[in-house]
């Protein structure tokens, strides 16, 4: 099936399928409203799940890994073999996602969809490999149209795979040092902004690399031209791999009626590539939080998503998905276990009040 | 003991000890600070525990529970019965509290602390029943100056006990038909702001009841005059019992250098009294959320303190703490259970950056 069929296929969800839950929630021993956000996360999920409602809430974070040829432009406070070291220790459990996850509840899958080197075979590891790295977008395109369709679809694939046997909340994050690089270019191109105005600081950069970081994203964006019009020409010419399976994630979600947790600045602009794709993928998305990157902000305001958390995190994997999902879940469990006024004889609202 | 020789048992955290878990912190394997406001709350707790730190975060939250002859004046949108059916409600599992406080993996006790009518014994309920409702705060003092005592010593001895079997994590939230009225009082007149200011809707009531909500609490506050000096005496004159007993546990919990987290408009109402009896305890309270209720900002803003969460909650029962005491829980793991660069043999920031 081809990228523009999966895009017809997604559909926006039934709002009336809402209006039901909001009666339901009304009903809970609470005054109306009350629950403020959790209330809005169930009824979200009742309209996606078209009021299906899952006995369990089974939990994925796929953590999308790739390595950026633009990092040899001096633009991360970490060398590039970070990445792959990285996704050893994410392997063995001693990364943040993998507290924040086991706290939440969720599963962890590392997605090799662009590391320089190879990994060994590895429980939790799927091998994925698109290219080994992107290109030095200051130079090249970071990758051919051809591989950042391919990139697309393996999210596309993935999601299809963990909708099937009963995942109902995928979650998505990222490993990739250089990568807020390419996710300030996709940003000042399909917004319009500034480069310094979406460009951050990455993994806590010094002034003077914030600056090279901006000339070397304005330098990339001249060199490549992409075409703003053209969602999948800005992921090849100044995107990434990992952006690029986390945009084919949230195609695949919202074609499976799955919602899926985005984390930071580089998931959302992979999440801001499928919604320029299809902006109908926007029903199915939550947004963890509001991280401290300019660009972060700048897309979620495009999408109007608010954003679920606000703990001025910065470090990515899916650590903003992972403390999402529990405050999500919440609102699922508000709806399914809380008592109603009849069951358990409290008085409503008195009508003059 | 008397509250002045407990006041005086309270002491500052141990700063050195925060700076010490950053050191922790920094050297675990992600960009230093990346987890943001998860590792103020991991040294915060450092400070607290005095660096013990727990081998699992045993969490327990305090419902107070009491009515208010105020409600007579019709300031609620619920009858004031509500509070005991929505007690019983909470004992038999299927309040909000229930659902979320499980979610979170903490025990509920509901202490009947000024309930207007007798409940049978229950698992669950703890009877320190200081009066049976409190008296209309519009034509006499809510609380004698010794009933106002005696809720606060509710509120410590309940702290001590608990903290001593290793609860190592406190919460508080209330239950108490018409308590946002004596919670703008006490805002009112500790901040000196008008009460127009400091009044919202509570649990959802019109334009015309929010104004005479206003006017009851002027009343109330030009009957009794309560002595902005003297924290006991605005408890005392326009307060309730669980207001009371929050701001003893939070007392409490300083003293016996225990983490307490603070729910919504009512509770933090409460904190606040602890605070102007001892400003110190702030050190041991975390803030779980900024609910919609106009007076909680005002409160918030003069202890300084963060809100953890902004869901636009207003529900009361602990149902913010619960949700906090998730993500201070995910903060202490990240301190205890990742990786440093070492251990992962993950390099470090490269000093150029």
């Amino acid at each position: 099936m081809n990228l523009d069929q999966i895009l017809s296929n997604i559909h926006p969800v039934e709002k009336e399928l809402g209006k039901i839950a909001r009666g339901h929630l009304d009903n809970l021993t609470k005054p109306p409203g009350s629950l403020g956000r959790l209330e809005e996360f169930a009824r979200k999920l009742i309209m996606i799940y078209e009021n299906k409602i899952p006995d369990s809430l089974k939990k994925v974070i796929f953590v999308f890994a790739g390595d950026h040829g633009v990092a040899e432009e001096g633009v991360s406070a970490y060398p590039s073999e970070v990445t792959r070291q990285m996704v050893l220790n994410i392997l063995s459990g001693g990364a943040g996602i993998n507290v924040l996850a086991k706290h939440a509840g969720a599963e962890i899958l590392v997605v090799d969809i662009g590391i320089k080197n190879n990994l060994k075979n590895s429980k939790g590891l799927v091998t994925k490999k698109v290219v080994p790295g992107t290109k030095n977008m200051r130079k090249n395109p970071a990758l051919t149209r051809n591989e950042a369709a391919r990139c697309i679809e393996v999210g596309i694939d993935l999601a299809r795979k963990y909708a099937q046997p009963g995942h109902y909340l995928l979650g998505v994050g990222e490993m990739g040092i250089g990568n807020t690089t390419p996710s300030s270019a996709i940003t000042a191109v399909l917004t319009g902004k500034p480069v310094s105005e979406v460009t951050g600081k990455g993994t806590g950069i010094s002034e003077s690399t914030w600056k090279n970081k901006i000339r070397v994203i304005e330098d990339a964006i001249s060199f490549n031209s992409p075409n703003r019009s053209d969602p999948l020409d800005v992921l090849a010419k100044v995107g990434g791999t990992e952006i690029g399976g986390i945009a084919g994630m949230v195609i695949g979600a919202a074609a499976n009626k799955i919602p899926v947790v985005i984390d930071g600045f580089i998931s959302t602009a992979g999440a801001f590539i499928a919604y320029c794709l299809e902006p109908k993928t926007k029903d199915y998305m939550f947004a963890s939080h509001n991280s401290v990157e300019a660009g972060h902000r700048a897309l979620l305001e495009k999408m109007q998503l608010r954003p679920i958390l606000n703990l001025d995190l910065r470090l990515g994997e899916g650590t903003g998905s992972a403390l999402a999902m529990f405050i999500i879940e919440a609102g699922l469990k508000i709806y399914k276990e809380m008592a109603t006024f009849k069951e358990a004889g409290v008085s409503e609202k008195t009508p003059a009040s």
